[in-house]
């Protein structure tokens, strides 16, 4: 089996079944794979780990040597003595950590934009603008794999950053980046969905539905109010239906079992959820 | 390609490609297909397709072989001559309106906890109890199509409900369903998740913890304060790390554009999302 | 002391002081005294006591003779032999169940537009329009004795109901309705707060600055984001500063120590709160 | 009439009446006044005006002499030509800038628990403990001018910073500060509410009932589940009724007509608030 990306390589590592009881064999860290590791103080970081360098937190500094070998799960300690864990990242941490230069759609977004939308393997999926290529990242993985991802960006500069993110998470395969003015419509036809993630959608509803199959799912992300009220009045037309409207908000706890409670603070808003089908005249 | 679940399919109907311009061919429902009818109401109901059979609604019925042979996005008339959609259901659809004898794990919840456990293809994921599915047919979905599920539920009844709701998605494929008290342990080791979905998770922890690959992610989630108080107290140990709770509120819309506003009522509690990581002691 | 209003006259009825200990003289239930009756399944409902009079519920029938002369907090039973809690009601229960035509403002809300809007005993404050007279209840509760509530309505009916309403919770002597069309101004100045509780406010700024002291306080309530944002236009003036929009949810649990949990469902929205200065130009 | 506190004033400042259309006198600023300066970038604070003070800000100095006698709304332009509002403070801006060594209840819940616990002009209210002062500041403006607040609290230091807090806000008329272990008791009886805003509320609630009027109102503030549970509990008695567990979330805008839309980030959790009521057993 090909490795088809950072996050999905246990399987490879697991070489021997386990003698019995619960006992077990320990996946370890080699060179060349992602790593996470995180803080006493829950701060963390993700590095690729590479024989003679070194990560510099702000508890103090951990060579790379002596992470490379040890089982994931691992705690390690920094030259000052503090305890860090050395994990594997998931495809959401990975996500939070891309390099960006724009607004990425969260995780908590993007779960739900997936199932809401019927995305998963085998899946056809029309994405604009590509951006820094966090929802590009998700889409490739669930689509995977065989199914495919074509995301469109005006930008160089952005979709030669999104790449490279994509590259980095080993999900480039499934994903078609194309550098174009949406404006011109999309190659794709009879695509399962198709993802607007640009201030302006509703200039492209015309596009979104030459590429989309009968019935197909339609969806956008939007930060103001305004922006949602232009784009369902451009929805209110008989090539649409079963148009919603939605926010998804995620509210974290302090997770201590003595002092229960939800965090002081919370992010408030990201976007607006839009979603929509194409319909049959 | 083999039809893998009644959901991915557009492809296999797409047999030939566009002329040019915005054209499109139009797949059709096709006897046997799960299609969504959604009356003007917004009221819905999923079926499947046969001919000869009708569809009872508020506003009227339906015949099968009326639908049978019309494009997916297609509006019909019921007897009464009120208007429906025709569509394909999506996974999130079929979830909602599976047969069910329990609370079920919605979709809100459910695309944040693939994304937070890193599921995706290739996956091996253990869940416990199946219920009445929803779960599993979310995890079944992501996994596919070289990931496994090892589904272990204790009460026969129910396991049968959810084996035949996997079989009707077409998802029973990737599915091991055990009909066993998992205090005895899991047969699995070395595998990507858990998630106990059962109201007593703490019982099962070492269990879970055997199961795990080093690094691995649990996952729980629990209606009360108090389930997740003593959660938290028995994951308080060596053995688990990054411990997380978190809620997911998915806050409706009026989808209206003159008059666009947050729906007047809202589902204000499922349950809380614990997450954790097995680490090496 | 003359009764103000039926919420307020504990004071008067309790003539003696207390022995000393723990010990308590029993304020009862009197002929004409508004009551609270709260069966097992908590419906609840609002009546006056009146002398051979009965109570309908769901749970049976209680005579107020039998109420009558009870100390406020007691148990009693209805004829089926289920018990009722007979309390003194209070402002937000009266609220809630005043006779109304109208969306009233909720006390969530309610309680927040008196902090954020400094109303106080000795107030004076214009409200347009009265609708069915909560806020102006809450008004008129909160700047008593010696403030003032000028509300202003166009439709006879609507006022002549929120004028019993408010003569029912004996809070009329600080109010003065006036049935006008308030485009034609307010006869006030000076005040220290207005309230604009009508779905075109717009329309009225300049009514209202003209009412309000310098520095005054402005508010309105709206449901849709679209009213929110021509407000905002209209307010984006030299004559209004500090302008802030805000949303309050209240979310309720479920009471019980062992399975201690957010309620199912909630209250999602009922308006956006708007507020801004009058400043001098 | 006698001046009762900073922020009712308004109206001895208005000693003429208007002349006729939209024309109005201007009440302005005086020396003793407190004043509310909000700069450019909405940072805001608030001084008592005195002959010969300056107000240091971020964006340059004011002279107090610069705004005494200037109307209240004004516009005042700072030494590096930044302008800067003056306005007389509300009770809700004073409050989140008390002195304050304590968590504060904030004006989301203060306006609540006035309107659920029924307090108004003429109540009687015990609160332990006074903590900084800030719901006792509610409650004092609340109950004004003919009812009383019964304030304890334990630690001198507290009750005497509390003391000056009110005492600067015009407002410690109404208020009876007692410094106590209430363990003891409370010196009052009959009284129409007690609310407790300390971590223990479950070990006074003996004490608390003592001092109600049979049917009175009792309230609390608590941050944790954990301690939720453990009032509940203690609530789950014959001398407790119609409990309630209730939260207030404030969810801001940005009040910016073409791009409206939800602040980025808010305060997530200040805490739960419990309700119940005395009854008679």
């Amino acid at each position: 089996m090909e490795r088809e990306g950072a996050f999905v390589e246990e399987s490879e590592l697991l070489k021997y079944g386990n003698a019995g009881g619960f006992a077990r064999d320990l996946a370890c860290a080699q060179a060349g794979d992602l790593a996470l590791l995180v803080g006493p103080d829950r701060r963390w970081q993700i590095l690729r780990l590479e024989p003679g360098q070194t990560a510099q937190t702000h508890r103090g500094v951990l060579a790379h040597d002596d992470l490379i070998g040890r089982p994931w799960g691992s705690t390690v300690l920094s030259h000052m003595g503090q305890p860090f864990l050395l994990l594997r990242p998931s495809l959401h941490d990975l996500i939070l950590r891309l390099r960006r230069t724009t607004q990425i759609v969260y995780p908590k977004e993007a779960g739900y934009i997936l199932l809401k939308m019927n995305i998963g393997p085998g899946c056809r999926v029309v994405e604009a603008g590509t951006g820094s290529g966090a929802l590009t990242a998700v889409l490739a993985h669930a689509v995977r794999p065989n199914g495919r991802v074509y995301s469109y960006e005006i930008r160089p500069e952005m979709q030669h950053l999104a790449r490279r993110n994509l590259e980095r998470l080993g999900l480039a395969d499934v994903v078609e980046f194309k550098e174009r003015d949406i404006a011109q419509g999309f190659d794709e036809t009879g695509v399962d969905a198709v993802f607007l993630d640009l201030p302006n959608p509703w200039d492209y509803l015309e596009q979104a539905y030459a590429a989309l199959v009968n019935g197909g799912y339609l969806g956008s992300l939007l930060p103001t109010a305004n922006q949602v009220t232009r784009l369902l009045a451009a929805l209110e037309s008989p090539k649409w239906g079963l148009v919603e409207v939605e926010e998804i908000l995620l509210r974290p706890y302090k997770a201590v079992s003595a002092r229960f409670r939800p965090e002081d603070r919370m992010v408030a808003h990201t976007g607006f959820l839009i979603f929509a089908r194409a319909l049959v005249e």
